[in-house]
């Protein structure tokens, strides 16, 4: 049986009268969209629109909420009175792209947290459970995608839900299996086939190399690609390509 | 059989740090609560603690969506480029507190329009379709709550939505069945008796004294009362018992 | 003596993570640039950033206020309460500039109302009356750039304020000296070469041809030139060149 | 020469429809008003009203700008990409509320950050470093409200600003002279002669007993008391009493 994998993007990441990235191009190379569900970004008519021109591409879409600041883009972490703040975050973001979805005729099948949000519940168990509480909540069957071996996977696990666990194209990972840290020289990887033979390896092998070029296990149900620059759509493309060539199916993860 | 009546309040319209109504102690006396969706008032918090009190006190609970603007409190027209934006910020709103509601552990069984919205769509067809069109998507087991007569109702029913009519506690009606503008002098009625025996007879009449003084036809299935003021909780429980002395049963709308 | 005429841009049109526009190239172009204040764009970092990169090239900046409404980017109508509304929302954007400015080692010499504030200033006595009070009492010495013979003109007039009469470069006008509706075709003129020489001729000529052919009278001292698009950036450049070939001084409006 | 003490609180906390205090008591009391400059609350209606009051009743008027973070009313710490973004938030904030003041026909004479803003910049000269020097290039002739011997009472003298130390007559201290963290018992007072008896303390001997007990110096020339409540409000008017009872002056800070 030919290996699988998810291609998944943030999108609908504009506002207003300003856009970001090439979202009907990305829809073309992705199988799940992530849609901002108006807190870091989007508002109902992006969001509509993305959720509308995703069931026309035959792209799954998943609520993609962040912390409430539009901006810092949900970039900088905001810290309430505690894990509650984030729990009903979660669940007004994801009933909101539910509700625009309806309108658009789609349906949203996973959740992806944003930014900082995403990398306070990689680390915090609170935080992590607050996030996978509202999921469950809200829909049972929601998959929550988590960054491998993180708390997030293990609140989403602790909690029932189904979890898929994301790699990224275009990231280098340290030899524990985390991101290396944007400061870093060599943090993000700007070479398209380079970015694409390493996804390929992650699929096949399960294994990616670090930075140091020890192999890390990272045994990802979908990878995060990038459409909020030209340069990035063409890397997006190279990967899908890439996957295909060496035989794997590209195909939307599959529901709880 | 004894008359029904449902009393509905709209709540959770503070924001932040400020605070609207003494919501707790309407709940006690409504059977249905309209909640703020975030966009003219209420955010996450306040939506799900709503949600979670109304359950507790056997409260009904609806999405009370209004213009997004927080500033000027969803009591200005803003007119976007067509009724789509309406139609799309309804889907977010409802969504959005259903999303609330799961966490809360109850459901939204009903819609109301707030403020401009409301006015707004009882007048014109296009925005009345839009709020229809929304609430439909959805979930088509939503009760739409209408001015009696009005763009809204006819756009509900054509929709194929169970509508409920709504008439106000504390306002004045016009021959027409029209609300009296605010403008006008006697619009509202502060005298909780006075408004007491008002819903009382419309009630067993179906009907109210006009301004000026003719009985005019009004088919209420719901009645508005305020809950923002120390003397408008007063009201409210003055209506609630003049009602219940009349032997009217107060109980929430039937469901769709 | 030479003919003198300012080109005038808007700019510092993006937020938070959102870019609008070419602000860098329109400033090699421009004698004033035109500061969004926050309120339909722009936020703390852009403004003193705009404000910075002008002074570097020694070009003057001005408020562009508009109303509190980044979603629909200050193209939406929002009737408050009254032109009290207007005259704070104008005075807290025209300091908050100020303010900016200061940080950068800049000056707001000008105002010049946004999208849907400056239409409507152009025809409502009342709205514009309140920006005219407003730019006084912040600064008397600020130049207000208002549509030729407009209710914002006059407002400007009666208050004791410098006026600049502004036209477009991009827009064709109505033999009434009113800009063509963008509904109109022919509204929006795309072709640089067509825009460059009916600048060159309203500063020569003090007239335009209006749609229907015949010439409108223009007194204009600044002329608005577009900065959103590689082509918008394009003409601007086109216009100013053409008026430097004809003799005309392109420089900034002489203060109050 | 009789001692002499200025009394301050915030004011003008209100967003849109909300209410927060009772600021028209409050400046029978105080002779200093930190008007809150729209980010974490106030609006240009609400400051212009607020500065237009404090005119009328001969009280000055001080810039209170916070995070942006209407929400979380400021009390929560925002991290954006170092001091530039602190830098660029005051002198924004601090110029609306001239703008607005100018329309009022007062004039704003201090600045006091609010919050969690307030918080960092105690103990982060790069935070502090930020306001004083937005501080300075808007109005180099404006006074900082300082925590005393903070990060932020450096950075004010460092840029060459007035400084005045400020005193809380409701809030205990610790013995090296900074508040009892709120989550300690016995960190706010609630008796009201209690707070009076210790502000007049304060004044007289330069001094206040920590909550241990021993004696803290504390020379504080400006002391904040609260408005947010009734108990707070009769609160601040015992302390003026018993200022005034004590022999001391209660006038506004000395301008720079």
């Amino acid at each position: 049986m030919a290996p699988t994998i998810d291609l998944n993007c943030d999108m609908g990441e504009g506002f207003g009268p300003w856009k970001m990235g090439d979202d009907a191009g990305m829809l073309d190379i992705v199988t799940s969209a992530n849609v901002a569900c108006g807190f870091h970004a989007g508002d109902p008519l992006i969001m509509t629109e993305t959720a509308r021109l995703a069931r026309e591409k035959g792209v799954r879409i998943g609520a993609h909420p962040g912390f409430n600041d539009l901006w810092g883009f949900g970039r900088r972490v905001i810290r309430g009175d505690g894990p509650q703040d984030i729990e009903r975050m979660i669940a007004y973001q994801v009933g909101a792209l539910q509700g625009c979805a309806a309108l658009a005729g789609h349906r949203v099948g996973h959740v992806k947290a944003h930014g900082a949000l995403y990398n306070v519940a990689a680390v915090e168990p609170e935080v992590a459970g607050a996030i996978a509480r509202a999921v469950k909540a809200v829909d049972p069957a929601l998959v929550l995608v988590v960054p491998p071996f993180s708390a997030m996977e293990r609140a989403g696990r602790d909690a029932g839900l189904r979890v898929a666990r994301e790699a990224f194209a275009d990231r280098s990972y340290e030899e524990d299996g985390t991101l290396t840290p944007r400061s870093q020289p060599g943090a993000v990887i700007h070479d398209p086939d380079e970015a694409a033979a390493r996804v390929v390896r992650m699929v096949l092998d399960g294994a990616v190399a670090s930075r140091t070029g020890r192999p890390v296990p990272i045994a990802a149900e979908t990878v995060c690609v990038h459409g909020d620059t030209p340069s990035a759509v063409a890397m997006a493309r190279k990967v899908r390509a890439a996957l295909e060539a060496a035989g794997v199916t590209v195909a939307p993860l599959a529901p709880a």
